[in-house]
């Protein structure tokens, strides 16, 4: 592999939300420039997510590490008549100079629990939070999509096919990453391949098929072509009928010095297809070739598909992944939890936040599964493990990201830690997350700061 | 403006399936260069949805236009040791050198109906897959989830508040536009003003008045910090309370020259809070002071919020827009309908297709409202409007693209002319779609060429 493989470009400063910058002139204006500190946090777990899998972190901290203003940025925000020649100036100069504490990539989560702790100067602190929600919010939720097939197929070979439906680019690139992370072996994404490392997947489209006269020159076509890896996909007519080809075909490829790897099912009954087409191909000797199947699969049918014992070797996961379709959007925010050294809380109905810097305590029974967390403010001594721990200084990595190999196997140790019921794809009972008393009481002392108490 | 804004950077060509580049490498082998054609169409709508909103054109003709493998690329391809060095030489020199016909943006169409048509060597056309059903699948998803919220508030400000919980960078900036192609006004997400000269809006976060002690000091300072737009965010602790604030120092600002614009609403029943604070400004002589709201608004909640008469002036529209929540993918393809002058089409279960190239002619009653499509072969004679018009020829626009704001004017223009049900949010009867007697007989024939007539 070359030393520079092919990247997404980053985008520039300007994803961002037009408040923030209009805030940011009104903090510089008035010289509040104090330490803020914010917390990403989700709110209530939707039924049907009995955990959130942290993941996103890595492409937080290098968005924070190459904040800046390009020229052509200015100019164009100088053209919007809204900035002063003072305010420019400021934000030329801008760079991301604070702390970041964050929960590890793969870590599982919970309601209010924070995953990611920022300590900057206000204005800098303010700027990142559209393009930190965008970020962590996306993967995290792909990664808690992902971990639920994962849990629910944990034997079988997960591959994302979701790019052609993802919600642009981006989306398609991130979730291959987040999905990988999550358990998924491979992607069928060039770019995640180029860019994270991901083993690349893949078999053929009925276009291919339907663009010869006759699909088992097809099928001969593509094993001459691609030996290394030869999926055949086997619906585009008659499923069996085709099964019936692969059979046929395979003595000749195999003088050929050809093995057949698989085949694919994409529509239908695949559980039915499968059982025919195993008999097929076990009848037909090709016992090692594998079924492998896709089309609008979700953890639902996947599981259903296991239950029924259909002989499937693997799943193509797509659309359901790639947009997390049952919950395509997290309930979460990045707030305002202290600024010049006193606690902050938002009141709004239905949508109050825990003021202060906080650390998230977890506690493990005997058979090595999690059983409670403790959400307490920094400083104070919890039991088990602090999930939360610092990553960044004065906009500086404390040390190379772990690779995403890595994150990979911590993310399968953490599922296994999980308690049996929230590996359910059936709606748990509520994991216990205590708060402490001291942070009961400074989210008081923070009502009556702004008369309220 | 500057002559060339901020733009987000076009991703490369690996940003695809790895299967496209496998069959490639079996096309070019095999000297399968013969014209393809394929057409981008969505199945059946969901019952949330009476029609889709073309979306999405122009990103995919800029795409088209750029296509090519830069050296960095084929270099990696090449460490995958999966092609051949004649294939990756091929790929050096490939650009798009087919043509394109399409449906114009904003065009309301229906299930089956294409929206695009390529017509190009085969490995061109099959290239390009991923990419353009991931343009023009998000586009479409959001531009019609945006003409839902549009019609629902006719005569409502409405912004675009979602990138950050769109999915990614590039979902947030084309979000943007797919919202405002739609008929939104305005869009909070920067770059989308950089890139696409669409309206800017934003107002004020809750962290702005939480960094201040005194939440009427806050708004004081936002108003004199960008006393061009001030819109008070009046929810943080009180809202009620936060009204009176801004009727109390209404007088001080404008003894400034400073006018408040608006306030904004963003939690609780936001009916309720809309009345009351409409009467505690009107009571304070602020009669011309608007009420925005927002918070996890969508097309039902503002339909009843409108219903009931809340005094709402605009509305801000997130996560619900940016994600299309209810219906976050849909069930679209882009399909091989003729290869080498011959008509091809799949027969999978459930997904068969329609072959040749198509046309789409739409009829009009006499009060200017459509009543019924055909689906036809290209050449056949329809009657009303054939919507399958010519955009690209040798890879190259027939035209230059039409602005953002003349498709915004078209689109608004073509959601008058659909008939009133399927205006309505509620599911309306099928639009009447009809498939011409030489579209079925070509199927057969399709069929019959591979063997299953």
């Amino acid at each position: 592999m070359p030393l520079d493989p092919p990247r997404l470009a980053v985008p520039g400063v300007l994803l961002t939300d037009l408040y923030q910058l209009t805030m940011l002139q009104g903090y510089v204006e008035r010289d509040m420039l104090d330490t803020a500190v914010f917390e990403f946090f989700a709110r209530q777990l939707p039924a049907c997510r009995n955990f959130y899998l942290a993941a996103g972190l890595e492409q937080a901290l290098d968005y924070l590490e190459q904040l800046h203003f390009a020229p052509a940025e200015l100019d164009w925000l100088s053209g919007l008549g809204l900035f002063s020649p003072v305010f420019l100036d400021y934000l030329a100069g801008l760079r991301f100079s604070g702390e970041v504490q964050a929960m590890a990539e793969g870590t599982p989560f919970f309601a209010d629990e924070p995953i990611l702790r920022i300590t900057a100067p206000l204005p800098e602190a303010q700027l990142v939070e559209s393009r930190l929600i965008n970020l962590l919010h996306f993967q995290t939720l792909i990664a808690s999509k992902a971990a639920r097939v994962v849990l629910a197929a944990p034997d079988k070979r997960l591959v994302d096919f979701g790019l052609r439906r993802a919600h642009g680019a981006e989306a398609g690139l991130l979730a291959a990453r987040a999905g990988y992370l999550a358990g998924f072996h491979a992607s069928a994404t060039v770019l995640a391949g180029a860019q994270f490392g991901i083993p690349l997947a893949g078999t053929m489209a009925h276009s291919f098929v339907q663009a010869h006269l006759d699909e088992a020159e097809a099928f001969e076509h593509f094993a001459h072509s691609l030996p290394q890896s030869v999926v055949l996909l086997i619906d585009t007519y008659d499923t069996e009928a085709a099964a019936q080809k692969v059979v046929e075909l395979a003595p000749r490829l195999a003088a050929a010095g050809i093995r057949i790897q698989g085949v694919r099912l994409d529509s239908g009954d695949l559980g039915a297809h499968a059982r025919r087409v195993r008999g097929i191909l076990d009848r037909g000797g090709l016992n090692g070739v594998t079924v492998f199947a896709s089309g609008n699969l979700d953890e639902y049918l996947i599981h259903r598909l296991m239950v029924e014992g259909a002989p499937i070797d693997g799943f193509g996961v797509g659309t359901h992944l790639d947009t997390s379709s049952d919950v395509p959007a997290l309930d979460c925010a990045y707030k305002l939890q202290e600024y010049a050294g006193q606690p902050r809380r938002k009141r709004s109905e239905g949508k109050a936040t825990w003021p202060g810097r906080k650390q998230v305590w977890r506690r493990y029974d005997d058979a090595g599964h999690c059983c409670g967390d403790s959400l307490m403010l920094e400083g104070e001594a919890g039991e088990g493990l602090a999930l939360i721990q610092p990553v960044m200084r004065q906009g500086r990595r404390l040390a190379p990201s772990p690779s995403l190999q890595a994150v990979r196997e911590y993310t399968r140790r953490q599922l296994d830690s999980l308690p049996p019921a929230l590996r359910d794809l059936e709606p748990a009972p509520g994991y216990p997350v205590t708060v402490s008393e001291t942070l009961r009481e400074l989210a008081e002392r923070a009502d009556r700061l702004v008369g309220r108490g």
